[in-house]
């Protein structure tokens, strides 16, 4: 048993049937000549049981405590069952890519069980040219963007036949559910051995929560928006992306070549990160212009940043925060745009650095989860975020992924697009990785906020056309 | 908010993740010549969207009480969206029965989120001959067989014009979640009202647990058997029906002709429910055989039968039982079986006539959930269903269908084929809905108890056809 962090257990906490903690990816794979999708199906299952031993995370299932007044714990699942977690699925026809898009986005507003461990993987056939998909979804509280790439370290292979992995020292050993009582006692012994601030905080939970309002609220907003707080960019404008979302997902995915981004790059003395911000504050310029709703001030961005020290890698859990940086949409000019980016993020960066890596970390311990869901409730049933202005209006992520072609089971991974979680007052995410010689992202949104997010996309390629043409030209 | 009754939580409390506790259904259709898929989703969508105000329960979800220590509460869902509940899927290729039965399969194996209300139903394309699927999901806890065949009268029309219901008498109004707090004055409010024994079981929890043994697996024991204990029949014998079963399902579906059940009625002067239970019984005995794992005493069948008042149709919940009835697997000849089951079933309906229609419902009230799921637990982890002489070894559902031809959303109902719920012990449950001019049935069971499903299919047709040639001959 290991007890869970504060930040993973506010990852449980807030989350909401409107508002699923999990994120995903949607994987392209071209099966090898000649293999049938059941046998894609059979291959990878049984490359995904014989890699277990290897990705602890995949068995482990949560324990609460009695009333949820402690963070909870991870048990290695007594009762785990590959078959609750690899699903075979086919698409609805005509199985396309607007298909494949909504399947994505079914997926992605479906709660995981928290009865099982917090993952999935669903193979999906029925794509044009014969292609597989496989659209994974695991728990935020789980893992994040680096623990995340791990995990898919541990599955892929460098070639068409799969290593064989070594067998783990000791073979695993699946726990016994303790019972109520012994979960009482646990629990007491933890809260007992918490610092004081933590543990006067629980011990008053049950009287706090009668009175509960708005301090909970700034306590939840405190913990979606990370480091926002510390931030001398002022507050963001308010922009139809930061509202109240509901419960139905929009999803769109695509690519660009590598070799592009990196002329612009080398144009204009930037870097790959200063291009794609570019890229998405441009297309975020024109969508809102074409809706005649450009806020007068820049759009800020909210860019998640790994706080994991570098000796915690392999551990698991989340070490994320938030850095905020003004995606200058109140400059017409696409190449000074970039520009104005580019000298924000040197800025910034420098900045967080002299931040301790586990600050938010050791910040998240204090509050327990009974009070964490009652702020996540509050912030839900009065739709807060519809009346005060964001931190920032959209998050975009850019993760450094493999730059060499990996295989899945024997399939060629073609492409690997992230899906990621929009949340009440930020309902639209634009998470961006690289792999091989292309970066390929994926668009997740409320589906009211951005309905049209195909057409989100196009903007994208026009943006990331515009740039190329200008760099040609410089 | 309204409490919900000692034998619904009960189908909660023994929901583990091996044995999800709902209902189901596979309903063929038939779409309307030139109906795209798509269509055919959207037109059910809708449909079903038009009559949530006349089907209460689907938009009801639970409220537990802290610490699970009183019987939970459905509210009416202030998160409400119709888009967790209706989920368009395609059959992966080659789209045949296999494909269908699988897909059956895991829907069967994976629980119902408790985040929401407790049921879902799936549209599924890729059938042979352009037809459409629905597969339901309900939790047992939600319905019985009798106000789950309500909802169906509710979402089903008499022509492929549906109805137009009139509105309701008062808008639906979704509740407020209500505070911990306030759950915890309202449960100690609603424990103080109950009944005294009650009472002091609930008050009595805590210590128990702590030296919770085999009183509570005796207590589960009761609950999963019914009336069983009250019966006069001796213990049935042990075969693999009857261990502990897996979180794999294997599911088979077929039909036959009520025609050929009437004539063989008619030429042996017995009823259709004799019928069903010959042929199931004449195929058990010829599945076993061929294992030579044939019992020299005869399989004992429990028979679900409804327990519900007239007075209480449309108030939703259980009020089921089990009558245990021999089915003379011993006896060689299919027709001297049939004559035996013929008289004992006659007689064993007498005899349930005598007991209180609400009697389980009364005795259902005095366990606690905590208590109930930790009994469950226990059985499980120990297995202790694989050592002991089983109540009865496979649970055979004979259940009155529409006689009428039906349609949902404008698309022509083909066939009704349950799927049901095996269980620790009972890993095998054959249920049989009649409809127009058939009896459709799903076979629904551990995987590793009927590993070969499809196989026992085949075994009743033949027995079908054995009984006909011999009414024939009569």
């Amino acid at each position: 048993m290991q007890q869970l962090s504060g930040i993973d257990t506010t990852f449980l906490n807030i989350e909401t049937n409107t508002c699923p903690m999990h994120v995903g990816g949607l994987v392209l794979l071209q099966p090898p000549p000649g293999q049938t999708p059941e046998q894609s199906f059979r291959a990878i299952f049984d490359l995904v049981e014989s890699r277990l031993d290897h990705v602890p995370p995949m068995r482990r299932r949560l324990l609460m405590t009695p009333l949820d007044i402690d963070h909870p714990y991870w048990i290695e699942d007594p009762d785990f069952d590959l078959v609750h977690h690899i699903r075979r699925r086919a698409l609805p026809s005509p199985g396309g890519q607007a298909e494949l898009d909504a399947l994505v986005c079914e997926l992605a507003a479906t709660r995981l069980d928290r009865n099982l461990p917090l993952w999935e993987l669903h193979v999906v056939e029925g794509l044009e040219g014969g292609r597989i998909a496989v659209i994974t979804k695991m728990h935020h509280a789980a893992i994040d963007g680096v623990s995340g790439a791990e995990i898919l370290t541990t599955l892929l292979d460098l070639s068409p036949e799969p290593a064989v992995l070594p067998a783990p020292d000791k073979p695993w050993r699946p726990d016994d559910i303790p019972s109520l009582t012994r979960r009482l006692f646990t629990t007491a012994k933890s809260l007992s051995r918490r610092p004081g601030d933590s543990f006067r905080l629980i011990k008053s939970t049950m009287p706090v929560l009668a009175s509960l309002g708005r301090e909970a609220i700034e306590r939840g907003k405190l913990i979606l928006q990370g480091e926002s707080t510390r931030s001398v960019i002022g507050l963001a404008p308010r922009t139809r992306f930061n509202r109240q979302i509901t419960a139905r997902r929009s999803y769109a995915h695509g690519g660009f070549p590598l070799a592009t981004i990196k002329a612009i790059r080398k144009a204009f003395g930037v870097t790959l990160n200063d291009v794609v911000l570019a890229v998405c504050a441009d297309a975020l310029r024109a969508y809102l212009e074409e809706r005649s709703e450009l806020p007068r001030h820049s759009l800020v961005a909210g860019v998640p940043m790994s706080t994991r020290p570098e000796d915690q890698k392999g551990a698991g859990g989340n070490h994320v925060t938030f850095l905020r940086t003004a995606l200058h949409t109140d400059e017409a000019d696409p190449v000074a745009r970039l520009q104005k980016i580019s000298g924000d993020m040197a800025a910034a960066k420098e900045k967080m650095r002299a931040l301790p890596a586990s600050l938010m970390g050791d910040w998240a311990k204090v509050p327990s989860p009974a009070l964490m869901a009652r702020a996540a409730r509050l912030y839900e049933n009065f739709g807060i975020q519809s009346f005060h202005a964001p931190a920032f209006n959209v998050v975009i992520s850019n993760v450094p992924g493999p730059p060499m072609p990996l295989y899945f089971a024997g399939l060629r991974v073609l492409a690997n697009h992230p899906v990621s979680i929009p949340f009440h007052g930020v309902g639209f995410n634009i998470t961006l990785m690289s792999y091989c010689d292309s970066i390929d992202y994926g668009l997740t949104a409320d589906h009211d906020t951005v309905p049209d997010i195909g057409h989100f996309a196009e903007l994208m390629r026009a943006a990331m056309e515009r740039l190329s043409h200008a760099a040609a030209a410089a």
